[in-house]
């Protein structure tokens, strides 16, 4: 970590796909989905984005359109042989508890993700949640990042816990939601489970507590931001990745990593994913403008001042 | 509510009893406890503090003294024939989930609290959780209060809602959990949910979310407290009527009622909840300084600043 305050690119690495999402209220198919879709989308209100994924032949040529009309550098989206990811979910009435109804990994299951050659130096990364031998993989490729931002699940801390610490251990962010933070650290007490995140090397991690927000927590101590309060949830799928990618964008737009530009970043982060969940699939956040994302930013400065 | 600046007087009506309480690591028997006994021990660093309740003719002189010597006024501490309320609860590994073992009612059944005459006009009065029935004989005996807090639980909300509602309306403040506040509010949505309790006539609604702190919102919009990071949650119970307590006692303290003492009032009460749970019953509580509170009250600015 640099902390220059030269702008940088946002390079967000992990899945693009084809969703079919269903909730209490209504479902949809073959919507576009993934954590690089979600993460890149936010990102790039704010900092130039690479999108390092695959998808299959498939790929419908609108979604391909929906991101590279937003200058979402695309040179790294390899079509492979083969179908492109589709994964399906269902939320219960509350929204918090999901579902996964099924997981077609189709041309994931070689993905071998390549970053292109201008966005390897000094950039600003995101490891989106996937296979934790993928991720370190990528952190081979890069050289120097600035700011290396990493998300993961229960399936690779459950599965592989060393593989996943070694990428921990390289990475100065460590984003999780908290039933993640208690499995991978090993108590059900947040701030201790926390602690061991933190003692493997990463300076801060940011623990994602849905409709109650996010924890960014470091040796400066904890800062909490609210979620945003919305009348109707209607997909939460993606909020955890549009999080990290206007976290990480905002951070590499300020060209700074200090507390108070990680402060600003989760806020970013969580006005992001506000919009997220407001519609299916990307339908809000491929919409927002900057204007929207800081007119809500503002919002957030009253929620809690005292 | 009046919105005169002179601090106020706290009136606290509520359960003392006796309390056996088991968490995964250690559990305590016989321990002082009561929704009335937290909230006055809280109240009392802020304002002078009335408890209104009953106790049976067991009721150990010891805990008697231990509210007596910390300045409570036991003027309307009945002691009735039969033995004292005890309640048993058990909470599990994570401590967000409690499970009731027990409860004898005993004197409790016959309830019919009296406020004292030298604290019937113009209090700051919580009513604690109990029969609504009991809550709006107290709204009876008050006059022109400054400021109503009410607490309820699922059993009244499920079992007498009219009533319950015909006590919300009647209140300045509600105070419920998240849950509480779904299963009143008819929505799985917290914004919702709150909204059909404001529109009942409460002017402010507080949403506790335990080890995510609580919620303040009204027509000014929200406000947001986190929970203290707390190393070690010994004993969870008594949080929400500590907060309580401080909450009303900080407000009967700046005498005011508006948006700013509200917001102050919602940190204290975070503030005195803190320290309630890092020992069984009122061990930590009843020890607390001034001072401790205030140097936790900083702490708190420095969480959300950005």
């Amino acid at each position: 970590m640099t902390t220059s305050d030269k702008p940088g690119r946002v390079v967000v690495i992990g899945t693009v796909g084809i969703d079919d999402i269903e909730t209490a209220h209504e479902s949809v198919q073959g919507v576009l989905g993934g954590s690089a879709t979600y993460a890149a989308l936010a990102s790039r209100h704010f900092a130039p984005t690479t999108m390092s994924s695959v998808v299959g032949h498939d790929f419908p040529t609108a979604h391909r359109e929906l991101l590279s009309e937003r200058d979402i550098d695309l040179s790294s989206l390899e079509t492979a042989d083969g179908l492109t990811f589709r994964w399906g979910g269902r939320y219960a009435e509350n929204m918090n508890v999901r579902e996964t109804t099924f997981v077609d990994l189709n041309v994931l299951e070689n993905f071998d993700p390549r970053v292109p050659a201008h966005a390897k130096a000094e950039s600003f990364v995101f490891l989106g949640n996937t296979d934790p031998s993928i991720q370190l993989r990528i952190l081979e490729q890069v050289v120097d990042p600035r700011f290396v931002v990493v998300d993961s699940m229960d399936l690779w801390i459950e599965g592989d816990r060393q593989q996943v610490s070694r990428v921990f251990a390289r990475c100065d962010c460590v984003v999780l939601n908290d039933e993640e933070a208690r499995l991978f650290g090993g108590h059900a007490n947040i701030p201790r489970a926390v602690r061991t995140i933190l003692d493997l090397g990463p300076t801060y991690v940011v623990v994602k507590r849905g409709e109650f927000g996010a924890a960014l927590v470091s040796d400066h101590g904890w800062f909490f931001a609210p979620a945003y309060p919305l009348d109707d949830v209607v997909d939460p799928t993606g909020a955890g990745d549009s999080f990290a990618g206007a976290f990480l964008g905002s951070l590499a737009a300020a060209g700074s990593t200090d507390e108070a530009a990680l402060r600003r970043a989760v806020i970013y982060g969580s006005v992001a994913a506000s919009f997220t969940v407001e519609a299916f699939s990307v339908d809000r956040l491929a919409e927002l403008t900057r204007h929207d994302i800081d007119s809500r930013y503002v919002e957030f400065g009253d929620f809690a001042a005292f």
